[in-house]
């Protein structure tokens, strides 16, 4: 290995800066936006006279067969061009002569990757919304299936109370409304276009930016040349979240891995999302749920690195900015896969309600319950904690049950303590009893599904 | 030191425990947001029934004098205490007894710290936005009373055209816009009551959680109790928002440093954000910048701990999520430190308006104008770019003057290349000659003066 | 908030640079180093004639003071004064007079800070390294005293196959000796006097830099003056050595954390590692272990912030270096509580035996044996794993046990199948059938546990 | 976009599944060391009699076969199959038939993967640090040849110091020795075989281990089971000595920047090392440094993204670990790439000498030595400081060189000054006149050039 380097280097440097600098390895994916502002720009161009609109129609054709080829898999990019805007140029000129020459007037390759990168995050961005929609869906259908399942809840994973299946998933909704809040408006503010500011201080020609940015879509044209080429606020912004959108997938992937352990066994991923062992010929493992924690860590690395990127560059461009590529292209395109295998595991999750059930079978479950049980009586918090923590621990040390205590025996703890409790040491009433907004009864949950069921555009067999 | 720790593990083990664990010592800072969550509470609590009317009373009383001490800065907090709630809850009982054992009624503390951390950074982001502002103001006026002054602007750092320092300094404004946006919407986002949510699952007692959220200025109430306890998403939005403005802050800081060395000599620091050496009686240091440039790798690294620390957890509370303070504090801190040091930083900077123009004395800033000047004329962009390119480079190889090179010399690079370029060669001619928008024009950056006048409500004095 | 930043902004600006920029409310800690460097300098300047002897002597007794106070905790710092340097100082000339003045000779703050935050790296990682060996000791008390308790290993989470719990703890304390050995070298590595190299230079005065590396106990003395004040490379590597550690001890607490759930129930954590819950009377949660993975969070960031503040650095010192100090001492504080809270876990764990044997009551564990005496008896590996998996999922399906198959079932699978296989399915018999090298033999566990005793010097009572 | 992910996930979800979770895309890097390490196994196997002689002898020379495809690069690897262990597994079994269904035997993919991970990091970080030694030599010729050069130095970049440019050269080669050590260390630690583990709890088969290890060169065979398939530590190790060297680059590569802009004019970087601009034609930008330095950026974010990954993992092989190879590969193919451009940077760049003489043309460069020249009188440091400090100030303020001053005038600064101080206003005599070890003078960079030339087996043509 030594050895091949070593005569690599000193015998074909040049080689070597182009296979560190080159990035149509990866920038390549942009080619379909470079069609696309080359030809709004190329249309400008004609119309405000600065070049021949025989030229610019050219041009635009020209682009027009490529993005076509581009769409359809069919055009070859060549490894040796420094980058796809080059790539894109060579290949127009050898297809329609000199007039492809007049395309780069009044741009440069500053303001042209802001561009294709602003479009690229636009639509694949509008693919994840999409793609968001879709989980939030599965996740409700799934929620409405078992909308009379009751789990225990943890925290610290230590049993807490019950609440609804239900309850837990539209947890997951609702962290993937804010993701997908937050993508929304990220678009928004990235919907100015930027090319026009050429390097860094605009053009002495007769320009006319905003027809290339209504030609493009674009909701606004960037006011500052300068800041139009040095922006990558987009990029980060974006990855930022992705990364919060992960870091939900990672907390739903943990949760499913943790209920199909055998040990809690409450639920069966579907095979499809599992693989088998080379050596334990017994094994179902939640394989694709370990990934989509895994690559929570990717998509953080790489919004780490755009930002360590773009620490203390002097304005305007530097060649750094090259390296924001790879970053938010691995994240977009592992998201977009993540997003429908979470989709899939919804909707084809099997609840074990037996198993589940065995564990509620545990009145440290209830304990709350019988603390404002209390305080509905008049008693103060301080005292109800108190008197419930006595009982609970008395009741743990004998290998007692509650529900088997006299009135006698309860009022040796309280004097406000009676029977009357024994009914609300079961699931079905503790989730019942539950009054406050949002809360885990079914009321409430019955209310916040018809409120997604809304949202979402999803009519519901209930 | 070893033996330090030895003996103290031996023979003290709970104190270590206790000083792992603790969070007084930070989370003190909520206390005021601690202590208005407290009051809206007791209100509800009394209001509905749940408690008596004359506890409440005596509750919010009690709660209103703590949050004048703090206010004041006399209270005091007590390092024995676990945290800032029991903290505050202790000096209740003490003052008004009983009553006070009544607060704890139908929260916990899952719900009541994401309030208080809502609280906190809703008013705390708030003061960023107001700072923000008054920084981009002082930028405005620095290049208001800088409106003449061409500098040369850079890319990869290497003298690319002339532009009017205005456009830089403007350029600096649109970045800091974006950041107030971002908070703004982060601050919307966040503006969700989850008190009331308790431990998880709500509360079988007949709270009124919409009153609290009115109570306190909530533009709404969470929907589903699980989420409530168990979202940290305003935080990570929080120190992302703070890590891209950051971000930018260093690359205004390395600007300016770079203009402030002795090669480029550019500006005057104000002494006030310099020091001296301890060895080298002549220097000047820009400390100042450098902090802020350094302290952005501060902000990024509180960014990464939260991110890290939510990665696969499972829902719904863990205590992991006690961790999440320590970075978001500093980092408001910091924020809240470096943006009026930036402010002041414009509201002093010099400009050596003498030595910036020595360097604006080379006709390779022009190049792009003559280029322009030839696809003005029917050249193609390619055949302009090669004939400039040719006619730079002989006249940088013979130490000549494009400027004093004769009609029939021009012409011999290019039959449509004429003496007339000789007014093209000076920055004023450069800058005065950009025509498209968002340039580096006097039109076109007086236009960008009057919008942010008007929208940062700054009347010029020009 | 807004209006308290606001006033102190225009009225007090000086203060604001002076909050933002003084070190003394964190680099206080060094101040021990502080003194010891200046006593060894100071001893070397009056040794070579720099400066008069009776004048070293005053500085040697006026430190030696200041440097006994500040061990017995009397030191009191100020924080009006920039630095810890600067503090000492100006305490020092208040004791001794104008001989203090001389302290500073051919040395700088460059310097002196390398010094000072290489002695406190040093010293401060050969606790860290035996508090290591104290934590690897109580996990080998621990494996020793449950040396035949067999549980249940995993991949994915999910059942795997039988292990001894010995076993699984001689997994932690290799991890752990390869933390020690990382820092063992670290410690080599930085242990090189920087003192004397001044602003970046070196002196024109006749200094003995050996003479201090000897006197301060150093190694070496670093070989080039420009290097000697840039390096903070013992700081990256120590950072980053602590966050493998970190990294280890959030698997360790992942492990126990599970391990602790009602539903493993496989372990009881002290009382005095867990906390209770404000709402349920009946909760004791893990929380020293969930803050020992939270902060692994914590140290990552930091590491991540050394690393990000030095990218891009010019030589030599720039003020950004100051920030490295913050993230140093909370990660290493912070280890230094981790470690004796691990040892603690294990001195005080309590195995539930029953429960875990529950668990082990399943063939699947026993499969990978099953397929190697197949492959014993000239199966090849496809073959035996083909038959294997098919035996397994035959009795899955029939909810058959392996072990009542008769030989002429067996034999429907493969003829080499007989009833001798059902002395394998059983825990004791699996581990005790495994022969490889570092397997979960007893013999291969006892062979470690005798290796590791005598490399942590402890005396087995087994 | 959106519609071809829509129908993809709906009529194609085992695809996706697949596209998520095969890793044959990078993981066919490690190809050659899988096919090294099962020939090893084999023979053993063979030698064991666990497997027929002749069934070890065919899988061996099929192996063989197949590594020599490999290292020529003619071995097609199948995007289809899941990994790189199977992919070669099915090609050799096509091959050889049968006997190829006994390689997998008394092994799992647990083990394996460690096993190719390590002899990959260890032949790679043998040719990373053959380069590093490569870039010593590099810049310890460019210093050498420039032996004479002074240059100022800088803290702050603010000038500070007159230094020899070797002594500047030096202090990289110091950091780059230490990336070398660190380097070395990690593979010593790394260097212990873990095949043979199996799953996790070793194989009743009787392997013997020790042979395999010896075969590959192995130093040691790793005590442990589960330690073994479970350790990720020499990975994270590796990305950290990486980046702390990036972290070395991104500084040279910074001062390089600076030092080549047009107002520092310090240096000509080799044109094959720059590119020029698409729209100024007479740009050259040092694009491969600034590409340096971005990369940085990116092998920070690697190691980022393998320490999140581990965070928090259960012992013992979960799919995360998966995720751990494109950070890896991706740096130590960078490294690889940035090493031979920066030993190629030195190779070929120019000083502008007489640029850099103009520079040192400023009597403040000499303030130290004035005032160690004082001290040396017997004057206080303090004193000295002061009196230098009025004396700096006092001829900048007045436009006067400190050379011109008389006797009398220099004694109203200090009684102690003399013209005796002329001599030392020049950077020959500043950077003579240092006498510490590890100085800049000409002697003690000879000192340490001949120590380097030694170290780095380099005979000085001086």
């Amino acid at each position: 290995m030594a050895k091949f380097w070593g005569s690599r280097f000193q015998g074909d440097t040049d080689n070597l800066a182009d296979s560190f600098s080159f990035s149509i390895d990866y920038d390549y994916k942009l080619g379909l936006y470079d069609c696309i502002g080359g030809i709004a720009h190329a249309k400008m161009l004609g119309d405000c006279g600065i070049i021949p609109k025989t030229d610019a129609k050219k041009i635009m054709n020209g682009l027009q067969v490529i993005a076509q080829e581009i769409q359809e898999g069919v055009f070859e990019y060549d490894s040796d061009e420094e980058d796809v805007h080059s790539n894109i140029q060579s290949v127009l000129k050898e297809r329609i002569g000199e007039a492809a020459d007049r395309l780069h007037t009044a741009r440069s390759r500053n303001d042209l990757i802001v561009l294709d990168m602003k479009l690229y995050c636009m639509v694949e961005l509008n693919t994840v919304t999409e793609l968001i929609s879709d989980l939030q869906r599965a996740i409700l259908d799934f929620a409405v299936e078992h909308k009379h399942v009751i789990i225990p809840a943890y925290t610290h994973l230590q049993s807490a109370q019950a609440v609804l299946l239900a309850q837990h998933m539209l947890a997951y909704i609702e962290m993937l409304e804010r993701d997908k809040q937050r993508i929304s408006e990220a678009v928004k503010r990235m919907d100015s276009n930027p090319l026009g500011s050429c390097a860094l201080s605009g053009s002495t020609l007769p320009t006319d930016r905003k027809q290339v940015s209504e030609e493009l879509g674009f909701a606004a044209t960037t006011r500052n040349s300068i800041d139009s080429v040095s922006d990558r606020d987009f990029l980060v912004e974006t990855l930022s979240d992705l990364a919060i959108m992960c870091m939900h997938f990672s907390r739903i992937a943990e949760d499913m891995i943790i209920w199909a352990t055998s040990e809690f066994n409450f639920i069966n991923i579907d095979w499809s999302l599992c693989t088998g062992s080379s050596i334990m010929p017994h094994k179902k493992n939640p394989d694709i749920l370990e990934l989509i924690r895994g690559e929570t860590a990717t998509v953080y690395g790489n919004l780490n690195k755009i930002l360590v990127l773009l620490k203390g560059l002097p304005l305007t461009y530097n060649r750094d900015l090259q390296l924001d590529k790879p970053p938010l292209f691995e994240s977009v395109e592992q998201v977009q896969l993540m997003l429908p295998l979470l989709t899939r595991l919804f909707a084809t999750l099997q609840i074990k309600e037996e198993n589940i059930r065995k564990q509620l079978d545990n009145e440290c479950f209830f304990s709350v319950d019988i603390m404002e049980f209390l305080i509905g009586k008049g008693v103060t918090y301080r005292e109800a904690h108190d008197t419930v923590g006595r009982l609970v621990r008395d009741c743990l040390d004998n290998g007692q049950k509650i529900a088997c205590l006299t009135d006698e025996e309860l009022k040796g703890f309280h004097p406000k303590l009676t029977t009357e409790i024994r009914k609300l040491l079961n699931a079905e009433a503790s989730v019942k009893g539950k009054k406050s907004f949002g809360s885990t009864s079914p009321r409430s949950v019955s209310q916040q599904i018809r409120f997604w069921e809304k949202r979402l555009e999803r009519v519901s067999e209930d």
